[in-house]
C-alpha cells in the first residue's frame, strides 16, 4: 500500500468542479481542536459568510457535516413529523430523492412528476397544495441530473399562500445562478460544497427561516436522526453563551469551505455569477457551431450543469472515455431516464473560464470525429471568440 | 474577511489528535471526480484496508461520510426497526447517545447503567439479555466521556449466546488498543478518524458482519435514513459490477484517510499499539509523580485517553486556558457527571509520543503550581524517564 498520487483531471462532469491551490492549500492547514477558541471564531465567520451567500440575514447559516445529501436529509428530517402531508415537485433524480426521504419520515408524500428536462411547473404545484393542507413543499432549484432551473420564488411564493413550509435544493445552484432565499423567502434552503463554490465535496451549507426553526423546536416527536437534529445541532454552533458539545466537526474540510468563500467574496458573487452566464453561452455557442444541441430549452438552462444531447449513432461512454483517456477531462453521464441520452457538462465555480470551455469543445470535438460524427473544432471554437469577444 | 491562518496547537484532548504533515500533505491533492476510476481503485485500496485494521476480513468494510457519530447512527438506525428491542450498556456520554438514537429508530430501549469511569458488567447485560429476546446489544468499547475500556470480546459472545446482534463504538479505540473484529464475532464496529487514525475529523470506518448486511437487507420497512442506507450505500463502494452514484463522497477527506492507514502499516498495527501503551504507562507514571491521580482502576484505563482527577481546590478550567496559552496545548474537559471533577488527556495517534509527554507533564506542573498545587516537574519528567528507560 503506497501513497496515493491523484492523476490530473480537468472536472467538467456535474461535480465536484476543479478545486482551486489556494483551497487545496487551506485544506492542508494544521488540525486545531474543534472546541478551540480561534475555532470557534472561524465558525462565526463561515456562518455570517453563509448568510451573505445565502442572502439570508435572518436565517440561520451552518455548514452541516456531510454532502449536499445531508442538507437534504436535514430539511425534510427535521421538518416533517409521521403523518403531515409533503407535496414534493419531481423532476429529475433530486426531486426522487426527496419523496423518498419524506416517506422515510413518516410523512404523506405527494408527487407533483415532471418529464426529465422540464422545470417545475407551478400551477401544478399550487393544485397539489390547494388539495389538502400541506407541511411542506420541497422542489429542486437548479437540477443536476437534466440541468433544469426552476422558478424559485414562484414556487416560495405558492408555498406560503397555502402556509406550507418550502424546502429548496441549492446544491448546483448556489454560486452559480442567483440564489435568493430572503427575496423567495425561503424556508430550508441547503447546498454542497464541490458545485459553484469550488471546495471539496463533504460539507453542505445550510440557511433555516425562523418559521422553519419554530416549528422544529415545537415538534411532537424526536427528529429522526440524532446528527442532524437542528435541535441539537444549534447548540453545537450556536454563538452565544459558548458551545455544547455535539459531534466533532470536520476541522480541515472547513477550512477548505472558509478559504472558497473568501475566494467568492474577493471576486464578488455577481462577478462570479455573470461570469457563469457567460462561459455558458460560450459553451452552447460552441456546441452548437459543432452540430450539437441542448436537451433543456434556452429559457430553462443551468449555466452551470450543460445537458447535451447525444448524436444519433454515437457512443457516448466510448465519447467519454476518449476525453478522459487522451485530455483528463471528466465529463458526466446521463442519469435514470436519460442515461446514454446526454452527457452533462459542468461549468461550476473554478470550472467555469474560457480554457475550460476550450479544452472541452476541442475534446469533444475530436471524440466525435473519432466515431464518425463530424464536428468542426474550429467552427465551435471561433463561435466561442464571437461569444466573448 | 479573510484566509484563515491556524494557531499552533498541541492536540492532547479526547480529539482531534495531532494531524502528521503527509496526512496534511495528502488531503490538499488535486480533487478528482468521485466516479472516475483512480477514485474507485483508491475505495477498493480503503476497503481492504479498512478490514486489516479491524481485523474483519469477512465484514464489509467502508469510510461513511460523516464524523464517528455518523457511524453511530448508520449502526444503529440499519440494524432497527420499530418495536424492535435494543439493549444498550451505558457508562459514559456515547452509550447514552446510542439510546437516544435506538429511540429515535422506534425499538423498545432497555439501558444498563453504570456509574461513569467503571467498565461495562458483562453480568449486567446478561441478565438484560435473557429478559427478553433482544435484536441488538449495543455498547462502547473506549469510552471516550471517562476513560474506561470495556471487555468487548465478552460482551460480543454473550449478545451471539442470546441471538442479538453486537454494535461496537470503537471510535476511541480503533489503532490505538487491539480491535479484534474477527475474533469478537462483532456485528457493527465502527470507528473515527480523529483518534487513534491521526486523520482530520470528518470520516467514520465502519465494519458490517454477513449476519448484520442479512438483518439489513431483510428489513420490513425502510431505513429512517437516506444517507446512511446501507441497503443504498453498498451499491455506491461495491466493487463487482460497477457503483450506483449515491452521494458524492468526501475526495480528499478519503486522501488523509488512506495516507494515514499507509502510516499506520507503514510503523505495523501492533508496533502502534504498543507505542500506546508506553507512552500511557509513562504519562501516569508523571502524573502520579506530580501528585495527581487517575479516575479509571488500573486494569480498564485506556492508553489513549487518560482521564485525571481534578485536586482539591484548582480551577481546572483556568488550568486548562494556562496550559492552551502559554504551550498551545489543548487538553480535554471533563464531560456531564464528570464536569469539573477530570480533565481528559488524549495520547492518540501522532500525539502518543515521549515528546507530548513531557510536554504535557512540564505544561501540566506548571498551571498546577500557578494554582498553588504543589506538581514537581522534575520528579514527574524522571519518572517518565524511567519508564521509558
Amino acid at each position: 500500500m503506497q501513497s496515493f498520487q491523484p492523476p490530473r483531471r480537468i472536472l467538467m462532469g456535474p461535480g465536484p468542479s476543479d478545486v482551486s491551490p489556494r483551497v487545496l492549500a487551506a485544506l492542508a492547514r494544521p488540525t486545531i481542536g474543534h472546541l478551540d477558541p480561534e475555532f470557534q471564531a472561524l465558525m462565526e465567520e463561515i456562518k455570517g459568510a453563509l448568510q451573505r451567500l445565502f442572502n439570508a440575514p435572518d436565517h440561520a447559516c451552518v455548514p452541516l457535516p456531510g454532502p449536499g445529501t445531508a442538507g437534504m436529509e436535514a430539511a425534510i428530517m427535521n421538518l416533517l413529523e409521521p403523518g403531515e402531508r409533503c407535496v414534493v415537485a419531481i423532476n429529475g433524480a433530486f426531486g426522487g430523492r426527496m419523496a423518498d426521504m419524506a416517506d422515510r419520515a413518516g410523512a404523506t408524500v405527494v408527487t407533483v412528476d415532471h418529464d426529465w428536462g422540464l422545470p417545475v411547473d407551478p400551477a401544478r404545484v399550487e393544485a397539489a397544495l390547494a388539495d389538502a393542507p400541506t407541511k411542506v413543499l420541497a422542489f429542486v432549484h437548479a437540477e443536476t441530473s437534466t440541468g433544469a432551473k426552476s422558478d424559485a420564488a414562484s414556487l416560495c411564493a405558492i408555498a406560503r399562500r397555502y402556509g406550507a413550509l418550502s424546502v429548496v435544493d441549492c446544491v448546483t445552484s448556489l454560486g452559480g445562478i442567483v440564489v435568493d432565499v430572503a427575496g423567495w423567502d425561503a424556508d430550508v434552503v441547503y447546498s454542497g460544497t464541490q458545485k459553484c463554490l469550488s471546495a471539496p465535496p463533504g460539507l453542505s451549507p445550510i440557511a433555516l427561516s425562523k418559521r422553519a426553526q419554530a416549528a422544529i423546536s415545537g415538534r411532537k416527536e424526536k427528529v429522526r436522526n440524532w446528527l442532524l437534529d437542528f435541535n441539537l445541532l444549534m447548540s453545537y454552533w450556536g454563538g452565544e453563551g459558548g458551545r455544547t458539545y455535539h459531534h466533532t466537526a470536520p476541522i480541515n474540510a472547513l477550512y477548505g469551505l472558509h478559504e472558497s468563500l473568501v475566494a467568492i467574496f474577493e471576486e464578488g458573487q455577481q462577478a462570479a455569477i455573470v461570469r457563469h452566464a457567460r462561459m455558458h453561452e460560450a459553451l452552447v455557442a460552441g456546441l452548437e457551431a459543432a452540430g450539437l444541441s441542448m436537451l433543456v430549452a434556452e429559457a430553462h438552462r443551468l449555466p452551470q450543469l450543460n445537458t447535451v444531447r447525444v448524436p444519433e449513432g454515437v457512443n457516448e461512454a466510448a465519447v467519454r472515455a476518449h476525453v478522459l483517456k487522451t485530455w483528463d477531462l471528466e465529463i458526466g453521464a446521463g442519469l435514470g431516464p436519460l442515461k446514454g441520452q446526454v452527457w452533462r457538462i459542468g461549468l461550476m465555480g473554478a470550472s467555469a473560464t474560457a480554457w475550460h470551455v476550450r479544452l472541452c469543445l476541442t475534446a469533444l470535438c475530436e471524440a466525435l470525429n473519432a466515431q464518425g460524427f463530424a464536428a468542426d473544432v474550429k467552427a465551435a471554437l471561433a463561435a466561442v471568440d464571437r461569444k466573448l469577444a
